[in-house]
């Protein structure tokens, strides 16, 4: 039986290699000024801010320049509004890593408002934000958020007090992607493993999610197809190599779509207050405890039984794609849920993904991430205990 | 390796029973004055069109109903787009089969044009449309074109010099498509087969299309998984069943979205020079011929050896679907291909498809028929006697 299910627009999409180049001819699709949102730094040392400069200059449009240092903050957003306010930005383009593409996006829906971005975000202001914005179009050069396909801006304040929230509106959703894998292959090893285990989790937890349809189901899993084979030689000796780039940046759009639709689990939900806290980048978060939570979720979905029937034969599913073997008898559940398993801790050994206590995380701090954590669709209810154990196993 | 692709914009979907509902909602979303386009028979018959309009007055909006009989004509566009072009309408909503959902489509993007529909009909006018157009709702009452979720209309001058042509641009895909399974269940044995061979043939031609990427295959191929268990149920016993026409309007919706970013193949290419010249359901054309076709490509597949191989692997791909046995082992792929052309035959005798004589084709105009047909995506190249022999086996 199909559930009724919402399922929002998406970008535009253009994906392949070399694809950045349609970049400059759709700029002039939407006027003469355009606001450039880049990061710190991979582009700029690569030359490609340069030549895109130069392009622009060339086509003779108006281009201003923003650099994003770490996550988007409340008042860098901020900033950024204010100062391009009056200017007649006709376009806002975000070309980086997961925290470019969110905070052009964040731009793009605030130059046309006048208060604080705090007051639009979810859990922190009182306002709805109402989704009119400046066109936006996301270009990442990680493979990793889904940022580019998704309708939310996670805006980060760091430290006591803190917070990790969203701005959030289906107007949001990029109106063009570009998906250039090129841009991805400078990416080094450590920020593409953990870039990758990040849209690995986001698959996964959107397939399994309480609010996943056949189409975020479809996606989701053949977006884990591509991604399956290419994570660990993207991290390794294929860094370079475009088809496994492509299959990483293939599965990182896909993840932005499924989570965009179909929601996520309880990783992304520790993944807020644990972000919120602590200086630990985002994918390092997801990677390091995803393994731990589905093999928590898988155990609480077997103590359900038949209950738990629909959501272990999902992971089973994925287990057996994992495998390469199809699932077909039902006997083969235990044997592919175990697949799964131990195919995630080994890509967590393999990447040697950072424990939390790396990063300054300690037991103490466990009770406060976990009273702050939230279920969001886990397919099964955890008790504190399961949430704590899950934490405690990544220490 | 994935080859570079487009993936263009998707309407909003609102999929469910009773989902029609939202409507009312969302048109106040738009403004206050609109232009419902409707079938000449069964929303009327069964008192929906009645209920829709009492909450549209109760609502205090304003509208217009425009009643569309058959395919819809540039003489039919042009009248509705010009008796509405100075009436300020901010919403245009198709609420029907196919032909009705697309002559909305058209007069939402020609109410701010002045020429002629004519004029930017592919392969007939000369201007192309800028993709300038009233907001548009798509509301499906059959399981069949995927119209809800495509970016062309189709229009149709019959007869002599007639020809069946699109108004084409990704902007004219509908900004929110209401999939309500409910409105579905009237629908007639007869119409509900043709239908939903139009949408199995639009989602096997995808999936096999020359241009197809990811993501159109792991929606197409979702979508078949869907209708392969619905199909037959929903022309018979069970055509109240909520859960079979839901599975059904999931087909017909993924087909649109497939088609109208991989195309389709030679049954498509032959369903319009066909439906020009003759008064025949397009799903009839589709469904009669799909078995002969698939066939043909199969056969030809074959014979071209290591190049035909990944067309075949896919062709496979869904006989094992279509088998409930999933496809892992090489030995098994024939036997898979012919899995795939029997259930096809089978559907076409048990589902009772007309043969083209029927509707006043004969050998002699079948020579003119492949003259004006094409190849669109189709996966291999067909000379023209395999097109005939594909014809003259349905005659």
């Amino acid at each position: 039986m199909i559930p009724s299910f919402n399922f929002a627009r998406i970008p535009h999409i253009i994906f392949g290699p070399g694809k950045l180049v349609n970049l400059y001819s759709l700029i002039s699709q939407y006027g003469k000024s355009v606001l450039i949102v880049v990061g710190a730094s991979s582009l700029k040392k690569s030359g490609k801010l340069d030549e895109i400069q130069m392009n622009l200059g060339d086509k003779m449009i108006n281009y201003h320049v923003i650099e994003v240092k770490g996550e988007p903050s409340p008042s860098m957003v901020d900033e950024a509004a204010k100062k391009y306010r009056n200017k007649s930005i006709d376009l806002v383009v975000g070309i980086g890593g997961g925290s470019v593409t969110d905070a052009g996006k964040a731009i793009s829906a605030m130059i046309p408002k006048v208060e604080s971005i705090k007051n639009y975000l979810e859990g922190v202001g009182t306002k709805i934000h109402d989704g009119q914005k400046i066109p936006y179009i996301a270009i990442p050069t990680t493979s990793g958020t889904g940022s580019e396909a998704t309708k939310n801006a996670v805006i980060s304040e760091i430290g006591k007090g803190g917070f990790k929230k969203s701005l959030r509106h289906d107007n949001l959703i990029p109106d063009v992607a570009i998906i250039d894998p090129e841009l991805m292959i400078s990416c080094p090893p450590s920020v593409t493993a953990a870039c990758g285990m990040d849209a690995f989790t986001q698959l996964l937890e959107s397939y399994v999610s309480s609010k996943a349809n056949p189409i975020t189901d479809a996606l989701a899993y053949s977006g884990m197809k591509y991604m399956k084979d290419a994570l660990i030689p993207a991290c390794s000796h294929k860094s370079s190599d475009i088809n496994i780039r492509s299959s990483m940046a293939y599965g990182s759009l896909i993840s932005g779509m499924t989570l965009a639709n179909a929601g996520l689990g309880i990783v992304h939900g520790l993944a807020s207050p644990i972000g919120a806290n602590f200086i630990i980048p985002h994918g390092v978060v997801c990677g390091t405890i995803l393994a731990e939570a589905t093999k928590m979720n898988i155990k609480i979905l077997k103590k359900m039984g038949s209950e738990g029937k629909i959501s272990l034969k999902k992971y089973a599913d994925i287990g057996a794609l994992l495998s390469n073997e199809p699932l077909n008898t039902e006997k083969k559940l235990s044997e592919n849920l175990s697949i799964l398993i131990k195919t995630l801790e080994n890509w967590t050994y393999v990447l040697d993904l950072d424990k939390l206590s790396k990063y300054g995380i300690s037991y103490d701090d466990i009770k406060n991430v976990v009273e702050n954590s939230g279920l969001k669709n886990n397919p099964v209810n955890l008790d504190k205990k399961d949430i704590i154990e899950i934490l405690e196993n990544r220490l």
